[in-house]
């Protein structure tokens, strides 16, 4: 028998990323491949005693269905957080989702038709590419600098047909340039958006990991900013301020977009995990979070400043690249003409791994580029894997 | 602004079940409206003992990012079990999702366009209808006697135009209708379907809870039949064997379907929580598991013989149902002209609820049936909430 798919699948992007985890285990390889947090840095201590000490009712609570909405004490913790973050929590409402990938894809469920529009940056998180794929949206990608996304190509973008119905971005420590807008370019955008009937769709999932505390105020989500025009649906999770394994993300908008999120996730996957759900409660209603973010800051500035020494030491200098405020990834320019799947061959084969530039792209093409994340990797290890790469690079070059 | 939704807002279907979860933790109401394991039955101590005496390196892998197939170790245990229960591992692979409403909802994301045809029963599952009816399927409903749906309805099903790609059966201790397929029954069905172009989606997330040994050779899945056609995906899930807050189903099908399902799914949710895979695995790979099932089915064939007893005490000669062998549910039939939803506005008020007959029909609209479920209300409070009911039916005959 022949299986007659469906048009989505004909969309799907399977991604250099899932290859390079399994490479990523291997303990004679150094990787820089996965976004993932550092696996020796986890609350496990502090989350298995918050959960032991739990009232037999809680516990029955975590093994059985919760509401689709989400786990109502930790709804409570995380609009308190909204608020500490400055958000109108009058004005919004939150759906707790499996994962922020989660909460995106129930974005585009509820939004997108085939052949909408959607404008992403250049480049963008591969999770969100394959699930606007997945819903057959025509991407339209903008260009960054060290700033953001450009104003004057956001203009242009905006005036295609048709008419775009959503823009993504992830402003803070973005996934994979590394980069965090400039409050003026926020203030930028704000102003291109303002009046026009689209979506903007703000991801924030790395943003309490800056280095210093003067960054903080960078970090200050768009979704904030008050009157709000355009729309905005705000993104987060605990992925990167406590595990991934959780698979706990949430979307924070407006009431009448997060109905109907509500409802659409009822036909995915009834609900998040209350297990996991009453773990990130714990975690945050107890304040531990905090502390632990707090710790964490200053772990992850050491990896960065670590590569970035590294990067100085061995590069050539025809490598640039931004150097991280915060979260967990550098993106390196190459020379032109070098292509990173070249040079990720190279180095595998001399023991380090990276991902390509053009899984990171939109259309699947530019390649003189690449991603490093500093995130899982001990500073004692991070400058061989670099030594490894600018070696691979300038046999390229 | 206005926001212009996609279609499939058109077509998402909210459910009483809903409802009436927030009405069911209302300490003054007796609820068997939703499907829910028992409260008190979970194995919490065991599991915890399990997850504490994990090393650290397991711990750390669960607050870790896994493989969007799922943790390995859990595979494993899975791929196992699976050919317990006499299945053709050879032949098949595996995919974990977030609860088995995920299983069906990817597979319906590979192989569904908008008015793509599915064979369903009626009454069916709410979470699959939601998941069909986001995908804009074209829902052909086949009723059930006893035994499961009707061959020579399912021959005219199945000519219908466009040719049907699905058809998505519960046989086992079905939700709603509370019923187990016949052997023959099976063996009529594929019959059938044998040669056809169609995929057969089996959902067994009630098979283990069999009450009577004897009646375990009922629960052989139609999956183990060789040699297979048509192709069967085959679902379950640790939801009413663990505790349904973990949100760990499963897909066990074709090499060629799983590897798509698994691209379309880094597409979702990236991976399903490896927190509470480690503890699945945990607990399925020490075999608690199966002495916790083989405890638990005592339990819900106790509970199941005190609400027959109380169906018989006291409801009305014209209200029918079926004797569960299994499972949580039991479907009752009211008198022509009585309508459920009359009869739960009356019962509610007097202090017992239920999931109306409708909220089970793909076209939403036949009353006069209802579902009851007995797994999550204690033996002693069962018989009030039945007369309760009871009552009200009465009141509209």
């Amino acid at each position: 028998m022949e299986i007659q798919y469906s048009k989505c699948v004909e969309n799907l992007r399977s991604s250099e990323i899932r290859n390079m985890m399994s490479v990523a285990v291997r303990p004679d390889i150094i990787s820089f491949a996965g976004g993932m947090p550092g696996n020796t840095l986890f609350p496990i201590k502090e989350v298995e005693d918050l959960y032991n000490q739990l009232p037999l009712s809680v516990k029955q609570a975590a093994f059985q269905y919760g509401p689709t909405g989400g786990y109502p004490p930790l709804i409570k913790s995380l609009m308190d957080y909204m608020q500490r973050k400055g958000m109108q929590v009058e004005k919004n409402r939150i759906l707790i989702t499996t994962g922020a990938l989660q909460a995106i894809d129930v974005v585009n469920k509820i939004l997108l038709d085939p052949g909408d529009a959607v404008i992403v940056e250049y480049p963008t998180f591969i999770g969100a590419l394959a699930s606007f794929l997945a819903h057959r949206a025509k991407l339209i990608p903008v260009s960054m600098d060290a700033d953001g996304i450009l104003p004057d190509e956001l203009e242009k973008a905006l005036d295609s047909k048709p008419a775009p119905k959503m823009i993504y971005l992830s402003p803070y420590f973005h996934n994979p340039a590394g980069i965090i807008y400039g409050k003026k370019r926020k203030e930028a955008i704000l102003k291109i958006l303002a009046g026009r009937n689209i979506i903007l769709l703000e991801d924030d999932c790395y943003g309490e990991l800056y280095f210093n505390d003067s960054d903080a105020e960078l970090c200050i989500p768009m979704k904030t900013v008050e009157p709000e025009s355009p729309q905005i649906c705000y993104v987060s999770s605990f992925s990167k301020i406590m595990g991934p394994g959780l698979r706990i993300g949430w979307l924070f908008g407006p009431p009448e977009i997060i109905g109907k999120t509500e409802v659409a996730k009822q036909s995915m996957d009834a609900c998040t995990s209350t297990y996991v759900q009453v773990l990130a409660n714990e975690f945050l209603s107890s304040g531990k979070l905090f502390d632990y973010v707090k710790w964490v800051r200053g772990e992850y500035k050491k990896r960065a400043k670590v590569m970035v020494e590294a990067l100085n030491a061995f590069m050539p200098p025809e490598v640039t690249w931004v150097n991280p405020k915060g979260g967990f990834y550098i993106w390196l320019q190459l020379p032109g003409g070098v292509d990173a799947t070249d040079v990720l061959k190279s180095s595998l084969q001399d023991g380090a791994v990276f991902i390509s530039g053009k899984t990171f792209d939109p259309e699947g093409n530019r390649n003189n580029c690449l991603r490093m994340a500093f995130s899982n990797t001990p500073e004692e290890i991070i400058p061989k894997g670099v030594e490894i790469i600018a070696k691979a690079i300038n046999r390229f070059m």
